[in-house]
């Protein structure tokens, strides 16, 4: 493989910032890889991984003379990192980051850029409910969509150059507006967090039903909801916090149509539930055709007969 | 292994009822099965599989000499097939269904039931998404759980015999009241399928995120709900007609829990969030451990580089 920019800077090295590490290592996509995160620990971690070539708890050290410079923390340090990296970026730079929310990270990014670097915000779709630097792995990113909200007047250029670094990891690039972003990640991302957070919530809340019962009989539905609610807190308050309305006009169209459903079972409304089971049935379909999920029953899981040969 | 009953009548033969055709099959648990189910479609499906060894539309010709019947068909056509059924049973059989409600089965199956035979009213807690005779596989019922709800007087020998039943089959045998299964369901697996059923149809339903839109980003949170919004339109219908107490009670919970996150959104109240977002990942950390999940991330599903090797 051909080196595609001499330094790349990673800031923030946790699930998405070690798969990218891994990535770039493997492919051999830069000269030196720098490495920056917060906390000493994580660090350290990242060095014991091998992860890159030179690590530092400080983002600006970090992004000095790097061609390339990857932000990946939770969305709600955003304008911080950007305070920190502004006066030491290298004139003709590509920064970009991975936040799963556009607006906001735009808003707080954007004013701190100078002129003479290329900020082009990203969003990777690939991910995992594990985090840190030990959740990453090489591939993470392979056959996945990545969504760019460029800016107007990006220079074509630059965008060129971090489409062939996102296509070289394997995936497919997506252009659209911020806006537009937040709105399609609110309902295919943000409100089925939300939500699987919720009901994980509510069951451990039940005074009739013991939470042990609920962990033992979990594989009858309950256990689908479980892999997203142990996604990170920090990264998910902060999606909340940072595409509010988007998510508050899903939330609102889900609780409408909750109060619809619930009206129908009160009085009984059989054709209407029928009604709505049976249009969700053909989205999967849907979506297995489209390649976006496993056809296998029950997400392929392993049943116990099958482990026995 | 050894024959446990003579003769195994199967009223229903979608995937609870072939799988437990196979099992038996595989298992020589019965020297003659036979089946009945309501079509002539599903019927001739079942005889080209080799699922039993009489094939009839009628249950009650069915049951006739039967020691063992097993009941999987809709809660909501329990009481139908008990009349007919009713006439035809076998003196000291024992009668038992897999419906996924407990007191609506036995309130429309017991009156029917003549005084000299056994109704054990059971629920195997294991399935897929998937229905119909085609979907059924030997060792669906390995080291799952099958919870009786037996009445009052119920005679031990031949609450023995059906244990024995399940157990070779694989599964684990629990026994409470009606009562307390419709609710420890009506959590653990009702709620989360209505909440997948209205999520997938709130999308199916936006103006400004097309339905394209969704089924191409789904990997990012939303699949994980499609799949059990893609299951039996019929069986959740009558699941949500014949435990509607309990269901209406946990949908109620759900909604006053997600109008406090709802809240707390708007308003901004970060710590708030955080602490629920919190809570909630240590039960996933508590079904791994209890061997009710797989601990693979995304459910173990293959990410691309894998299958390249
Ligand atoms: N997880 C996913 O599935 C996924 C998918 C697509 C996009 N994203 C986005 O990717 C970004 C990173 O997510 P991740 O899953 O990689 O998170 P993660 O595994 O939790 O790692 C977070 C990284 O950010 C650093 N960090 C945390 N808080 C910070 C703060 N206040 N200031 C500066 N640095 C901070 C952490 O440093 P220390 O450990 O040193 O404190 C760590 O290096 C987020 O914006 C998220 O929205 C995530
Ligand atoms: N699916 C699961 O995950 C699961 C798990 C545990 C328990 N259960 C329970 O098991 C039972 C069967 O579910 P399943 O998944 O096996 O369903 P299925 O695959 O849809 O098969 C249903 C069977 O019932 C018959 N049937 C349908 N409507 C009927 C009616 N009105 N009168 C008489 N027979 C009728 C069908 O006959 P035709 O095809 O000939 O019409 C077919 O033989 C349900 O009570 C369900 O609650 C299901």
């Amino acid at each position: 493989m051909t080196v595609q920019f001499d330094r790349i800077a990673l800031i923030g090295i946790g699930l998405i910032g070690s798969s990218l590490a891994h990535d770039i290592k493997r492919l051999g996509l830069a000269k030196e890889v720098v490495i920056a995160t917060r906390s000493a620990e994580t660090l350290k971690r990242a060095e014991e991984l091998e992860l890159g070539d030179r690590y530092t708890t400080s983002s600006a050290e970090a992004v000095k003379d790097a061609d390339l410079v990857i932000v990946s923390v939770p969305v709600g340090a955003s304008e911080a990192v950007a305070k920190e990296i502004a006066g030491s970026l290298k004139p003709g730079a590509i920064v970009t980051d991975v936040g799963s929310t556009k607006a906001s990270v735009i808003a707080q990014m954007q004013p701190h850029m100078p002129d003479n670097v290329h900020f082009i915000p990203g969003h990777p779709l690939a991910g995992t409910e594990k985090s840190g630097p030990d959740a990453g792995f090489p591939g993470l990113f392979a056959g996945r969509w990545c969504i760019f909200t460029p800016l107007e007047g990006t220079d074509e250029k630059a965008l060129a150059a971090l489409s062939r670094f996102w296509e070289t990891l394997g995936s497919k690039i997506d252009v659209m507006d911020p806006e537009h972003h937040d709105k399609v990640l609110a309902i295919v991302s943000h409100l089925p967090h939300l939500i699987a957070f919720n009901i994980v919530g509510t069951a451990d809340d039940l005074g009739t039903v013991t939470e042990s019962e609920v962990i033992k009989y979990s594989a009858s539905g309950f256990r689908d909801f479980t892999r997203l609610a142990a996604s990170d807190p920090t990264m998910w308050r902060d999606v909340c916090l940072h595409n509010k309305d988007a998510i508050l006009e899903m939330l609102a169209r889900f609780s409408e149509d909750l109060a619809y459903l619930q009206r129908a079972i009160r009085w009984g409304e059989g054709d209407k539930i029928f009604d709505l089971f049976t249009r969700t049935r053909a989205i999967r379909r849907s979506i297995i055709e489209a390649g976006q999920d496993v056809d296998a029953p029950d997400f392929g899981r392993p049943h116990t007969l099958d482990k026995k040969g």
